[in-house]
């Protein structure tokens, strides 16, 4: 970039896969961004900005000429036109809604009109439909005549006269039939739709669980609307998983490498306030006991102990609780089960992180009522954790809200302020 | 089950889908499993047998009468059985290896000799090759005469007469071309074929970033050995995410809610132990600083402020770290550039809760010394935190280590010692 040689950028980047390209721009910086995509924009085809991470892809789109984006648009299918315009501010939707042709136009709009994260922001609307009474001979000759047919299709599906979709049959299948056969008897068992308004976790959770390479989309009607592909859902389930991870970690969930200084404050410093006042609950608990810390002041240097081993055994059980809640191994059927095994896990850690930590606690500071303390409020800590990072999730998933969010900060402050309170409290009786 | 009407049962659970029943069995408790299992089997299919969780496919199969076992591992295919076997002892493997013919014994014991979590574990052995100078007529024939085709196929792939693939034509692509097309004139251009010993982490990159429906597996001559599928990649995507989100948090990454309490803790109990003693690293520091709590014992109340703050910081900056490590975009390329950005955002965010909180200190406690030393140390803190969230997982991960493993500890350390460390250090040069 900075011999600001065109011809071999050219060299570089043509022979590379539009992923790998979005990749280098993204992990370049902002000024190198805007002095490439200046020289060098040959290769910025649909490919690429359907590749680039929503992060930056304003700044993309807007560094480029645009006709460049323009004939960018045009040769992508709806989804991922939908997909590219959903994360773009009302400028920049404009500049590639004029891109496309009117028939093209009007489609993305009409996705546009679903709610976002649903199915039909996810589907692309070229599907290959054959009527239920078609033989394979038929399909054949139609698909060879068809004019076109998308990129990737796996099946083709069948539907009634009033575009009701009834089963679909894998190419694999219509390749290996003889041309009598009749599709309706060659339809694969895994066939089912999904409605166009389902949220689209619910989609990628479906092709996850029944193997699903490709699956009808329906309106309201039942009537055929679209087709969401694997790679979609696939799409869908990474961008799930990461969501998990950074709200378990009290990140917003857009959070990205490649976001500058200021969007990363912007992401972190909500959560780190609240923290800031929920950590303020532990220092009222441990202010209630000043007087027995005065009076033994080893145990200010042992009190995090308790709280620290609380909070990595709550965190413990929230990571596991989570996860089984995302692939909905944990439901109401289990629940309880899952309830009584984490306060039976809690207590067997207790006990055995309390006698090391007794033993050693005793041996140390040679006064086994300390040590005792430390055993018991070990206990009830743990017991804590294991249930909090359980039931915090269970609670927040049963009142409609995201079990990751905000857990992790709050099963965090509960093993904070019940480690400090149960080994102060434990303290002020026994020792003083 | 409780009514031991076999009949019933029957009604209930075979028109469910495989994955279903599995999800059934893992739901309930061991012993509703066991009684469950002695009077209803008709149903366990070699499906039902995948699609079972690990942790709970050991207890199924030795509860199975032989016969249902190997009824249900010889319909599979091989990549299937293989996955089967993987997690068994040795004589519930033994049990399924006796159940196979001889050729499909031969290989799934060929697979089971590339190394675990290799693309030659993964992939299934039953391709659908044609050479390389046949026509797309010549390929419709032989897949219409071919009297077994595996159930899933998406490409048909062109090999050279020493069996290296050259190239891969999808179905859609056959169906829809005329008789007289040559398949290498009809390629894909996505074609790109991985080594039958390539981790199958990197596989599942590849499907992700190049959007694959499948890809054939050459072994080191570069002949065509098997081909993996994106449904099998897309699984290893999910317990890659799996494994992050639970190694992250400390927890052995086979962890499940289907697992008993004994397991729990053995996932468990080794973590918090360790944190045991790197908690004590905390106490070691608080206790230098005894007799400046002893001056102040507020101060013993505000320290876990500091420290818990740093932590949810650290664990912010460790999450986003580890999840771009993941998805390769955090590389050598901009990792110099993502260690300045947690640093500038760790300083911003520094200062930001360093206002709050000395403003708040200051007033509470009448005493802005003791504001100042709170909003200090809040700086010096946030800046570690920023800095160790992603500097730990950078370290691991140029060691060749797994970056999730044991971070979400040594980041906490980190964050706790430093924190008391800065706190009481200032508190003892300013406030004494």
């Amino acid at each position: 970039v900075e011999a600001v040689d065109v011809a071999q950028l050219d060299a570089l980047l043509n022979p590379l896969h539009a992923a790998d390209v979005a990749d280098i721009l993204e992990q370049i910086s902002s000024d190198e961004r805007a002095a490439l995509l200046a020289l060098w924009h040959g290769g910025i085809d649909g490919e690429v900005l359907s590749e680039i991470d929503e992060s930056i892809r304003e700044e993309v789109i807007e560094a480029l000429p645009d006709n460049v984006v323009a004939d960018a648009v045009r040769e992508l299918e709806s989804d991922d036109v939908v997909d590219i315009l959903e994360d773009l501010e009302a400028p920049a939707q404009e500049k590639i809604l004029e891109a496309l042709e009117d028939a093209d136009r009007v489609a993305v709009e009409q996705a546009l009109a679903y709610p976002e994260y649903s199915a039909g922001r996810l589907m692309q609307r070229e599907t290959v439909v054959a009527p239920e009474h078609w033989t394979v001979g038929e399909a054949t000759d139609y698909l060879r005549g068809a004019e076109w047919l998308p990129d990737q299709f796996y099946h083709v599906i069948l539907t009634d006269p009033r575009m009701h979709p009834t089963g679909y049959v894998t190419l694999g299948r219509i390749l290996s039939s003889g041309r009598d056969m009749r599709l309706k008897d060659i339809c694969e068992d895994s066939f089912r739709t999904v409605q166009a308004t389902d949220a689209e976790s619910d989609v990628a959770y479906i092709f996850n669980q029944y193997h699903l390479i490709s699956c009808p989309v329906v309106d309201d009607a039942g009537r055929l609307v679209g087709v969401i592909t694997i790679d979609d859902a696939m799409n869908v389930l990474d961008e799930e998983h990461e969501e998990d991870m950074l709200r378990l970690a009290g990140v917003g969930d857009e959070a990205s490498v490649s976001d500058g200084p200021v969007e990363t404050v912007k992401q972190r410093l909500p959560w780190l306030v609240i923290n800031l006042f929920t950590a303020s609950l532990s220092a009222i608990v441990i202010s209630q006991f000043q007087n027995t810390i005065a009076t033994l002041v080893a145990l200010a240097a042992l009190m995090p102990i308790v709280a620290s081993t609380g909070g990595i055994a709550g965190t413990q059980s929230l990571a596991v609780a989570v996860r089984a809640l995302a692939t909905r191994d944990l439901t109401r059927a289990n629940a309880a089960r899952v309830v009584r095994r984490e306060l039976v896990a809690g207590l067997l850690n207790g006990i055995s992180l309390a006698l090391i930590l007794g033993v050693a606690g005793s041996l140390i500071f040679s006064d086994w009522h300390l040590g005792l303390v430390l055993g018991m409020a070990m206990i009830v800590n743990q017991i804590v954790a294991a249930l909090g990072g359980v039931l915090v999730p269970l609670t927040l998933e049963r009142a409609g809200l995201d079990p990751a969010l905000a857990s992790g900060t709050f099963v965090t402050t509960l093993t904070d302020v019940m480690g400090f309170f149960a080994f102060l409290g434990l303290a002020t009786l026994v020792l003083l």
